[in-house]
């Protein structure tokens, strides 16, 4: 069950001539709620911000946001969903000289899981991942890329699948980042032409760099994965999965794949406690 | 006053789950309505049906879509659009295993333009169209590229932008196709990386081919462009406009454009008598 708002009340529809629709264009978050807060509700938010900043979309501001959350109530454990659009508007591309941006929030509410953290299976996907640096690194509506990956398989015992650009350069999992544990650091793939700057990847960055662990942000190729000591996935709802096979490559843990989610799990990202 | 149908339904709204929001995970068509018929319904339906089969959506049918165009009544003249989505479904990328798709029918009357077609002033726009061969072609509800190319000009007396891949080919307008007079025939970006195949292309092709008119689909670059002897842009409401100016390259009429507008003006496309 998912309690929606849209534009400050409860709804569970938009007009069909909302360009979210039309045109896929607006914005999306997709938060844990975590002892009833949003977590990392502020870097969420800062995101969402720059890329209504980046499509010229105006943003409806942290105070009208945070009262829209409040509006949706109390949650002890779920996930917040938050949704930003270029509003109704006429047929055409053309944006509308002012727009009347449309908010909508959703909130399911769910049990914690406590089963510990294991690592994943994870395989290659065939769909590209375009490259447009128009649109890198923020989390638009345009998301059909990520449909098809995710539809290239149904075996349940497979968790995520990462994508690769027409250059040959690995770029992101369908729902998350990646990170690879090399020659003592982190390296994970540069977005300055595609993918999703993903919240819990910037705060591995952050929380790397604060314990002198060096981070590179680089074009990521199939062999820098298979000369990777370990790899493992984040996004703001799973926190860290670490990567126990991918395609018949198999990983063990690295000592600092678990150092680093000890740190998160001390900065907040309780799933990665071990 | 655009007349909305959903599902067969009056309406106009749809649920915020729906996946056309909130992944553009749908496909549009936009019809022109011309002597009270949608002009080219059959290329329509069957380019709707190919976006289908390419993302896994099920197709409801020309029947079904039919039997919802002759629900909105008659229209002597204007604008059918009609958008498909995989319909609601849980949060996620992954596609619900059965897709209860969602119909979107939106018929907007409008007067006949009767002034002939003038030669249009044309530009080029920054924001690259992103090379995906999973995407090429279709007309999906991806459309932030265009969005964001449009909103590059506000100038009235500006028609249409060309856009351009990351390879430096010339690809597209943001909403027209575009073809070139080049040694006594005609040239056109191949479509098979980016794009998307319009339905007035594709009646140019082959109203020149049963003319005996060459047309190469091939990477057009700005050279081609600059040493072009003509240039024009086609979509299914504008037909086919003749291009007057190119950020300061100026075209004239040749005698194989005004041929073509004068062969599809005989096969239905009327704004292309002269």
């Amino acid at each position: 069950m998912t309690a929606w708002l849209v534009n400050g009340s409860p709804g569970e529809s938009v007009p069909v001539d909302d360009r979210g629709l039309a045109y896929g264009d607006g914005l999306f978050e997709t938060i844990a709620i975590r002892a009833g807060q949003p977590r990392f509700l502020d870097a969420h938010l800062e995101r969402l911000q720059q890329g209504c900043d980046r499509l010229g979309i105006p943003y409806p501001g942290n105070e009208r946001l945070e009262a829209d959350i409040r509006l949706l109530g109390d949650c002890q454990h779920g996930t917040l969903k938050i949704l930003l659009t270029r509003g109704s508007g006429p047929r055409g591309y053309a944006p509308p000289e002012v727009a009347t941006v449309t908010r909508i929030l959703g909130l399911t509410e769910s049990e914690a899981d406590l089963t510990p953290v294991a690592a994943v299976r994870v395989r290659y996907c065939a769909t590209p991942v375009a490259v447009n640096r128009a649109l890198a690194g923020i989390k638009s509506l345009n998301r059909l890329e990520q449909v098809l990956a995710r539809a290239e398989w149904d075996d349940p015992g497979i968790q995520e699948g990462l994508m690769l650009n027409d250059r040959g350069d690995v770029v992101c999992g369908t729902m998350t980042n990646l990170f690879l544990v090399s020659g003592g650091g982190l390296l994970t793939p540069d977005l300055g032409e595609c993918g999703v700057r993903g919240v819990m990847r910037d705060r591995v960055i952050r929380v790397a760099e604060q314990n002198n662990i060096s981070v590179a942000e680089l074009r990521v190729s199939r062999t820098n994965i298979e000369n990777a000591e370990d790899m493992f996935l984040t996004n703001s709802l799973i926190g860290v999965w670490p990567v126990a096979e991918l395609d018949g490559q198999t990983f063990t843990r690295s000592a600092l794949t678990l150092r680093l989610m000890q740190l998160l799990a001390d900065a907040g990202v309780t799933e990665c406690a071990v």
